[in-house]
């Protein structure tokens, strides 16, 4: 059933990514930018080692300069095979040598780095050490929107991704729920993302009946009732990029009060929808959600953001979150996710990520809707 | 095939635990120790948040004060959940509102913190800003042997993991090499982690050939040839505690020098452990492996340390490393991994957990160390 595999990013491509990112470092007054393996190196050299350890391995972006990569000597044949290597300078360090002080020489003593969110905070103190008069800011703070714009390679892989998580709500409708554990269907949904192309699983999320009002519930021993509500939130990555949608469906016939539930997150989800164009603002995407559920009483029982970006990461800027002044450009990739969660009783939610176009929002999801019945 | 669980850690483990480290703090001049999510949060109070995000998450110790942890509201009911939760203060945040002055708000405006190695730096910049005052030295740094020394439940779960590791490596000498892939031969071993009661693999190096003169590499698509050395090198979590062992095998009869490389390892290897005992360095042990090997005149060819500490995690402190003066105390348990690799032909890796008795090295794995020969 999977789609064949696209083409590789290259050299090039990489490499347009470093300088644009040592260019926007630049513009936001930043000397450069020190990357820690994950999703950013990954995005901007295709390099992920093995492990991420207690052992340094940094990505130095500057404008003006190679992009330098210091790994631990032990995985340099590692670095070397990366997809960007060839337009990286290698330097490495030994286990008994000072990783900081290779680090320290790699940076200008009395400058302002960018660093990323997840690099360990063994790491930045031993930075700080190294170099008291250089400081530091959070890449998401200092460039969050550094991987938010997506190219019409990335957009096909992202589309791609939500298609076979599509393809997988289609095909968990029609498994059985009553009766079976929550584990069970997790697993459907996790073989059902591998087989539809699927390389990694993030998350298969089944929380029925009261589970479903704990938005962040797994999946767990509780044997699916008739009459349940079931959220199901899932996703991971294809092709490097990542899919995550949300459909609440229900064991058997729903009472009024469920329907209306469903109604009203439906209906703020559309309206969210309804709301992307360039130049809005990401934190009036929540609101226009909120506003609906509030409208409807409910607000007191949303108690979290509206959505998320997307891209190598299934969890990313921008925000769809108060406080977050953002415009929305054409090119950002997003989940918009409005619940409402009735603790001890049910939760629902509906979720697709959606794409920002040059005039509208255009979903990478795009299955039903409507409240599915099960069995 | 897998052995009965263990019982569970009970509300006082955790409590003993957070307590000593509180104290261990306070003996360190800190005024107590910022917990981010992973290994030692989960050692300390036994939560582990479904993914370590963007949102804070912070257990804060502090001697003479109940532990407390800040989570996202969001979640709150995972947290109190957890096995540790009845003994910890809880207190959450909402998105929208600033988790660092939330976190502030637990701790002193003008002290010294251990904060998780591993805690991201996006969370230690956030702290930094918010209590200028305040400053954080990393928990390796501080305290790097909170979790070094284990007790007797804790060993009986380490030795278990080991003996599932060795049932792993007896059945993979009888499994096809020769005309397969590394990646199958990777499958087999991560099917028999599993079999054999590991609930997570970490790791099943397959370097075969040239990939063995690799130490990180992991397993690719080379197909094993007769006449090829190979690196088997596997572990993961069984009951939340770590497996690691190497052994290196031959496809069909070895060289002479094949034969020289493998005695010289294993003579290293026997060396070093015959050095542990309470009271000695651990670069002692270092140093022993590596004069074995720097006699037999590879010694430009060991281009790692010996070996690193093992618990909840497969790679932590104590690490047997030149300049670590750490002196080993009964309870710890580490790999002792020496290994010699020739760029371009074959590398030679052996390894054992070791645990450090009241006199003497106990192994934690014991599978013959001979050379085996596969097929």
């Amino acid at each position: 059933m999977s789609s064949e595999a696209p083409e590789p990013f290259t050299e090039q491509d990489y490499a347009d990514r470093m300088q644009r990112a040592a260019l926007d470092a630049s513009a936001a007054g930043l000397a450069g930018l020190l990357i820690a393996p994950g999703p950013d190196m990954v995005w901007l050299c295709g390099y992920q080692p093995t492990a991420i350890t207690e052992r340094l391995t940094l990505l130095v972006l500057a404008p003006d300069a190679q992009p330098r990569l210091l790994v631990p000597a032990l995985e340099r044949p590692d670095a070397e095979g990366a997809p960007g290597a060839p337009v990286l300078r290698l330097t490495d360090w030994r286990d008994g040598q000072d990783p900081y002080a290779a680090a320290a020489g790699l940076l200008r003593p009395n400058a302002r780095y960018g660093v990323s969110d997840a690099a360990w905070a063994l790491h930045l103190l031993g930075l700080q050490e190294a170099l008291p008069m250089t400081s530091y800011r959070a890449l998401t703070t200092a460039l969050p929107m550094l991987r938010a714009v997506k190219d019409e390679h990335e957009l096909a892989r992202l589309a791609a991704a939500g298609s076979a998580a599509d393809a997988t709500y289609e095909e968990i409708r029609s498994v059985r729920f009553a009766g079976r554990r929550e584990t069970d269907v997790a697993a459907d949904l996790a073989r059902l993302l591998l087989e539809h192309g699927h390389e990694q699983v993030d998350f298969t999320v089944v929380g029925s009946g009261p589970n479903g009002a704990n938005p962040h519930h797994e999946a767990g021993d509780r044997v699916i009732q008739d009459g349940d509500m079931v959220v199901l939130d899932f996703g991971g990555l294809k092709d490097g990029y990542g899919s995550d949608t949300t459909r609440t469906v229900h064991v058997g016939e729903p009472t009024r009060e469920e329907r209306r539930v469903h109604d009203i997150v439906r209906e703020a989800q559309q309206a969210a929808f309804e709301a992307v164009r360039p130049g809005v603002a990401c934190q009036v995407i929540d609101r226009v959600a909120r506003a609906v559920i509030e409208k409807a009483g409910y607000g007191d029982h949303f108690i979290h953001r509206t959505g998320h970006g997307i891209g190598v990461t299934t969890h990313e800027p921008p925000y769809m979150v108060e406080g977050e002044e953002q415009e929305l450009v054409p090119g950002m990739c997003f989940s918009i996710e409005p619940g409402i969660y009735l603790p001890g009783r049910f939760g629902v939610r509906i979720e697709d990520i959606v794409t920002c176009t040059q005039d509208a929002g255009r979903r990478l999801n795009d299955t039903d809707r409507e409240m599915a019945l099960v069995t």
